[in-house]
């Protein structure tokens, strides 16, 4: 399988060394196109969401005949590719890409659709080459995935620079809740999170909200955060 | 040495598993006081912060002369037991704890304050039994400490309930995020959580921001967390 990836940034660079392992994979500059193949099995967009439409419009032109043209974001649905060529598609990692972290790319779930089910077979078995959790999902499906992640993945991250900001700040060391985080993920592996939930808002002890909200006065950031989120728990206590 | 620990919640229930290991425990129901042993060397008291005072109050008259009488909690100042007894300090393990899912004990961090440098030692000795993990931190600095287990457990783990209550409402699986949520925890001991951050808002791609709350308005409570989280992560970007 010929896969051209288009894009050089942390998805890309990333896709390209998992599928490299197992078929013959090329990666093309998006503003120059230089080494696009014509008889590419799949042209894979990863670029950021706001120039899928502009790089797809000018591969337009080198595109061949049988070629799938693809793109790989959650929140893009797959009719902007619609008109360009004939067989389309969407292969989604749902995965964090940072260049410099190594992957287990085997783990990475893959959500598929394609313009028909021809082309949607192809790029299953594409994703197949790499992973052995390939779902279908369809353009909204898919946006539901990455809001979910932007909660699971990039919101979470940002609580943890929050807390190593508060920390520092105050000469106390982030790496002493490295013990605590990484078991709090491993917990939702086995139970629920609406059963992993601990801490003083699910506990609705109020001494302590109050205490850590007054602590926060001179963080208005973090104090409007902790009340939103404290809030939540409380809310979501009886629910479920 | 003799450690009786009194509460049989999720922080006592753990904290007797753990010393049991070592040396001679015996759990004590906060109610009753029954089983309280005179000549123990440590009180430790796993009660809710609320009832702390309380309990400790009635510890007062079984107290021996030389038994330290600590709290466990990481936002109650070791100021609450002065008066009660001679020797008091706090031993605050930070991590999540639920009654049924188990721990590696000897990864938990242990924060000791004692009321004078020889019960400071010998709670770090009892800490030592357990965790080779063992620190010391005044009592403001454990109400820091805590504030930020609450940002990077408490708040993190709600954020994947309301995840899995997304995905499910839409007929979608909460499982298909595991990976994204292990590698999410993994990444940060190997890249700091500021190099770490990656999604729509750090890329300041206002489409896909402007897509999801869109797509959030029938979820108000979703969509103010979705906004004041980006907005958050956008005015962190540049800090650091």
């Amino acid at each position: 399988m010929k896969i051209d990836i288009i894009g050089r940034g942390n998805v890309g660079t990333h896709l390209a060394r998992a599928f490299k392992e197992a078929t013959e994979v090329n990666i093309v500059n998006p503003r120059t196109l230089e080494g696009l193949r014509r008889d590419a099995d799949v042209y894979l967009l990863c670029v950021s969401d706001s120039a899928i439409q502009e790089v797809a419009e000018k591969l337009k032109k080198h595109i061949g005949r049988n070629t799938i043209l693809v793109h790989s974001s959650g929140s893009t649905p797959l009719s902007v590719l619609r008109g360009l060529t004939r067989n389309t598609g969407v292969l989604y990692p749902l995965q964090t890409f940072s260049k410099d972290v190594k992957l287990e790319y085997s783990e990475i779930p893959f959500f598929i659709e394609g313009s028909d089910v021809k082309t949607e077979n192809i790029l299953k078995g594409m994703a197949g080459l790499v992973s052995a959790k390939v779902y279908t999902a369809n353009s909204e499906q898919r946006r539901n995935l990455h809001i979910a992640s932007v909660l699971s993945c990039n919101f979470v991250n940002h609580l943890w620079n929050l807390a190593d900001g508060y920390l520092t700040e105050r000469g106390l060391n982030f790496e002493m809740l490295i013990p605590l985080i990484r078991e709090t993920a491993r917990k939702i592996e086995r139970v629920s999170p609406h059963e992993a939930q601990t801490g003083p808002a699910v506990r609705e002890d109020g001494k302590t909200l109050e205490s850590h909200c007054t602590v926060l006065e001179s963080e208005p950031e973090l104090q409007d955060l902790y009340s939103l989120l404290s809030m939540s728990i409380i809310s979501h206590k009886h629910k479920n």
